[in-house]
């Protein structure tokens, strides 16, 4: 097995955004991981969804690449759903409503085919389903990494740390990272993960880029400025998934931060993952070196 | 002349920060700019203080090679003071007091010899005053800059569209740039303060570094990553400082804004300018090869 392995959601969202709505659009963290993902490694995604789930979808996904073998369907179940309502600064968002659905009783059991990822990314999920694949890929994947969010911060924190502890890397947002340690700078906030034993620290600022930490370094990259944000859906998931992808094909963490913020900058230019499902490995180098340009020159 | 002459405000501010309070501390947008600037050019400032202002501080800013001869004391008069809180995580502050004293009736009269600046900063204070002392520099200053706060955005918003038409750059901070377009986004914001004339728009991000939008193009620089924040006042006036500076020296825009983001950073690190004092252009350069190390690897 080459490439990377996602845990992670799979559904479809409602979106409200200052540009429009869109009803029941294909998303879910490993979704956007994967979309991302495969433009730089191989990908091969983890995830639950009930009969409700487009047969236009798996195709779409398998289409793009991505190994969806551990894609399971749950007889008489219905796909995860989330209808998000975002503000007119696109920072802040309100949950209107989430459906767990299927995702409720989401407990995977890997094949033995799918254990030894060189890479693998648990996404956003429940603490104790993330420990349980970690203890199930462990002795063969030397690279695990994780995201969360506050549900579980504030109601498995002790879950969380273990997480911290025991994989090689953790993927999280600023408000997240301040909250997990209880830190309000979030230079400090990183490095107290990183003394904590989370190896590779990386904290995603949206629209601001982020700062990777790890051993006593630090790396900061801005975000690809956007004149227009159509949907940030998905954005952190497309980073953290072109991020993971260009490490397990290589990439040096400073190239693998610059793909992140390349593949969430395109994310976020429509509704759900439609940009991200036409791009091309071109795209992301044409808009790098603009990138690069801009923080240069 | 050469160099670059600045107006401001200067003043005696009381500052509280999770990592303490200092009472009377020397202060003003035109003392961290000067402070900042002389690191990389000739730099003029021109205020007013009451008879209360320590000859102490007039020393200082001498001794840090600033030209005072505009610096104008009101016979009678009491020196500007500003009493502001930060809130924990240093992004947000409430005035707790404000005593404009001299400043309230500042009117600028410029010497014929400080006419010829190339460089201008006109410093956040009111517009009408702004709009005057351009019209002093403008037939000799072939780069005049501005910067402006909420209050002057609020109700002149006429005049400082005036001198975004009439200047060669503006440098504010995002909140401001979105409050004076009434674009939620930054980089569209920034955009159509060019497309109004603006020349250079530079658009301070605290934390986050700053964007830089003229013509066509934009630089983005990420802010030097700042495990603790002891004191942000200032940080915005010395970026400008340093900016203005090392454009009037000859630099490039984005070696401006590099030196603009360092001055910044070293002022967060200690109650009001101390810092700022003692900082050698050594320390500056040693500083920008860690940033462009950690935006690089």
């Amino acid at each position: 097995m080459s490439g990377v392995l996602v845990v992670g959601s799979i559904g479809y969202d409602t979106i409200e955004t200052a540009a429009g709505r869109r009803d029941d659009v294909l998303g879910g963290s490993a979704v956007y991981f994967a979309l991302a993902a495969r433009l730089f490694s191989e990908v091969a995604i983890v995830g639950v969804v009930g009969e409700d789930f487009r047969n236009g979808d798996v195709e779409l996904l398998r289409n793009a690449g991505v190994d969806t073998t551990c894609l399971t369907t749950v007889p008489g179940g219905k796909t995860f759903r989330w209808h998000g309502r975002y503000h007119d600064d696109m920072n802040d968002r309100d949950t209107v409503q989430v459906d767990l659905n299927v995702l409720g009783c989401f407990d995977p059991e890997l094949p033995e085919s799918h254990r030894d990822f060189p890479y693998v990314f648990l996404a956003n999920g429940s603490t104790a389903m993330q420990l349980k694949v970690l203890e199930q890929v462990r002795p063969a994947s030397p690279k695990v990494y994780f995201d969360t969010m506050n549900l579980w911060i504030e109601t498995e924190r002790e879950g969380v740390m273990k997480l911290v502890r025991h994989t090689d890397g953790v993927v999280l947002n600023d408000s997240e990272a301040r909250m997990l340690t209880g830190i309000p700078n979030t230079v400090a906030a990183g490095r107290y993960l990183v003394e904590q034993g989370a190896g590779d620290v990386v904290v995603k600022k949206g629209e601001h880029g982020c700062i990777a930490l790890w051993g006593d370094r630090i790396s900061v990259i801005p975000a690809y400025p956007l004149a227009e944000v159509v949907d940030p859906t998905g954005a952190g998931d497309s980073f953290a998934g072109a991020l993971m992808a260009v490490l397990a094909s290589g990439g040096e963490l400073h190239e693998a931060l610059m793909a992140g913020t390349i593949a969430a900058s395109f994310t976020c230019e429509s509704f759900g993952p439609e940009k991200l499902v036409d791009l091309t490995i071109g795209d992301i180098r044409t808009r790098l070196n603009e990138l690069a340009a801009m923080m240069s020159e």
